[in-house]
């Protein structure tokens, strides 16, 4: 499977341009002992995280990245390349995470996502939520880590043809 | 609901002291606008977490917390409060994470969590997955995001009565 491309740099990019089926790979990241360690005295302070030594002799065998760690790499690769500059309006949340092989020291990270599904919001027409699948990979193209993400992207043009309503009441 | 309590410190916890429907509630972390941008900077550099100016016209009418620096937090308060010092042996992964309200300077956050389910592991009597409701709550004791979570830990005593085996051939 070839990496897709999108046809607008991030700056222009909108709900028009996520359209299922595409997938694109964007990285490197490398993984440093020292990161590890950082972001983990910060935010997950557990022996396997932040204390070489004992890790060793821990259920991994060695040095590990917390997993909101890899998580936090793979989102400045998707800021970076593939959500829009101005048209993004926030994510209501994620599904299926998997933290599926441990990251360590020297690894080298990408990210592979697959736009799932891209759906104008029938309630209001100026906005889609894409679904993705978003895979990191390490630097053996191993899968360490997988998830579904929702996006919420504000469209280019209102929709030109809305579906009719289901009635003349009111609602909101 | 009364927060619970566990009976043995981090230190000596173990997979025996996770019970369904024990809540345990953490806290506090106040958000600090400095921190929000610092955590941006390196991984999620879009504008409604970096740059004030620009967020007050954006979709949050203000700057807010990435999502990621939000789990991050409350990860620190898991750490420190709810998993074994000792007996944590990673987690498969997360299910149905939900940023329902945005994260602002000035919030305090705490943790409130919920035991879903302790159940030893069939095929490793030494073990048991524990999964539990994870809710982050603000200073108005609103929900700002929530989460199911699977962490693996290991039990003090080997299970006094496995369940009969199927057969008596071999299998891992």
């Amino acid at each position: 499977m070839n990496s897709a491309d999108f046809a607008a740099p991030p700056e222009d990019r909108s709900f028009e341009d996520y359209r299922a089926g595409a997938v694109f790979e964007y990285g490197e990241i490398p993984v440093t002992e020292a990161e590890i360690i950082e972001f983990a005295r910060s935010f997950d302070p557990q022996y396997i995280h932040v204390d070489v030594d004992r890790a060793v002799h821990g259920p991994f065998s060695g040095l590990i990245a917390s997993g909101w760690h890899t998580a936090a790499m793979m989102m400045r690769l998707i800021v970076d390349n593939f959500l829009p500059k101005h048209a993004s309006l926030g994510s209501p949340g994620i599904d299926e995470l998997r933290w599926l092989k441990p990251v360590r020291p020297r690894d080298v990270l990408s990210v592979r996502l697959s736009v799932l599904e891209a759906t104008r919001s029938r309630s209001r027409p100026d906005r889609g939520v894409v679904r993705t699948l978003c895979e990191v990979l390490n630097q053996d193209r191993a899968v360490v880590m997988s998830l579904k993400a929702m996006n919420i992207i504000a469209c280019r043009r209102p929709d030109p043809d809305p579906p009719p309503q289901a009635g003349l009441g009111g609602g909101s």
